[in-house]
């Protein structure tokens, strides 16, 4: 299989895919049409075709894609069953909802090794998934120690910007599941960013509610 | 100023405009270039000019941006001042992190009316904007009587499903912020959605940390 630089429309189509694959999994059936996945999916045929082509293609001429190979291809594309070490910082309300689903991280490529949090008020503090609250002073020495490469960051803007050098340049972190509006990518070269903006996706919704067709 | 329809994916960077512009904002800074902006937030100036021709336009040519001004206009755009009323279904760990914030929903159009859940455990609650979890059961007569139109959907997309029919066609809620991985633009016309999709971003960025150039 040719793995060639694909556009990030096609990466950021992929988990999609790798979910409706994953229901049609569970719910037993074995094989479909790319007519069929595409109805359900809300796009066209050829669209499938063309995305999965940039990975060699899978499916058999006439006979539609077979759920479980499929499924299971378009997870070691995406790194599924890596297992990249990573931490999160910020125990709030929103770390703490992150890390509440077993296995969260874990089915999409990541071991969450630690969670950090730099207040007193919660440092020590017993997690939903049995983690113990560290300090965030403790960060260079466990990451001398367990080598995460991920970090989640769940703290605000101010308190990321701050934290940025000693992650990316002292402790080795190279790729981000980012929450808090820091632009890493407009400071290191090389780390990998994926910036998560909830607050956005409801100003898109505001738009869509007023420009009604 | 014209309004022809404009692209998803125009759509889709306003907030961000929006949020940068919000920042700059706050800083202080009265006017900035298309190029300075275009700098801060990685895209072109040509992108940023394009973009904001699809609303007519807001620089003056050799000035730059008034910063204030485009902010409000962009603001208004998006909606972020109409206060479409909304409720919650589902006060579990992510529904009550997305009301954590005060004004969270007010700065980005719409009115937070309520807050429903079905478990027994929640229902009677206090959350920490101070509203009272209400029971799923005391829908229709809320609806009936406070009108909302969008529905933020923090419940499993099984559940989604059950419920999708009654919020739609009884309820008369025709904008979604929808949690739940439940596909309402497959079985409803007419609505707005917004789907989140937070394990997505993860397993992109799975790819991205494999796939490193």
């Amino acid at each position: 299989m040719n793995e060639k630089p694909v556009s990030l429309s096609v990466i950021n189509r992929l988990p999609r895919y790798y979910r409706y694959l994953g229901i049609l999994l569970a719910s037993g059936t074995g094989r479909i049409s790319s007519r069929e996945l595409a109805r359900q999916m809300r796009i066209t045929a050829s669209q499938i075709r063309q995305d999965l082509n940039c990975f060699g293609g899978f499916g058999q001429q006439g006979y539609g894609y077979n759920v479980e190979m499929l499924h299971r291809e378009i997870g070691r594309i995406l790194g599924a069953e890596r297992m990249i070490p990573a931490i999160l910082i910020g125990a709030g309300s929103l770390g703490r909802t992150l890390i509440r689903e077993p296995d969260y991280f874990r089915h999409r490529g990541f071991d969450l090794l630690a969670v950090f949090d730099k207040s007193p008020s919660v440092i020590g503090s017993v997690l939903r998934n049995g983690m113990v609250v560290r300090p965030v002073g403790d960060l260079a020495a466990f990451c001398g120690e367990r080598r995460p490469r991920m970090a989640v960051i769940c703290i605000p803007r101010t308190e990321a910007a701050g934290l940025a050098d000693t992650l990316v340049r002292d402790l080795g972190i190279d790729a981000f599941w980012n929450f808090s509006g820091f632009d890493f990518k407009c400071h290191y070269e090389n780390v990998a960013v994926v910036n998560v903006h909830l607050g956005d996706s409801l100003l898109t919704l505001s738009y869509l509610a007023n420009h009604r067709a």
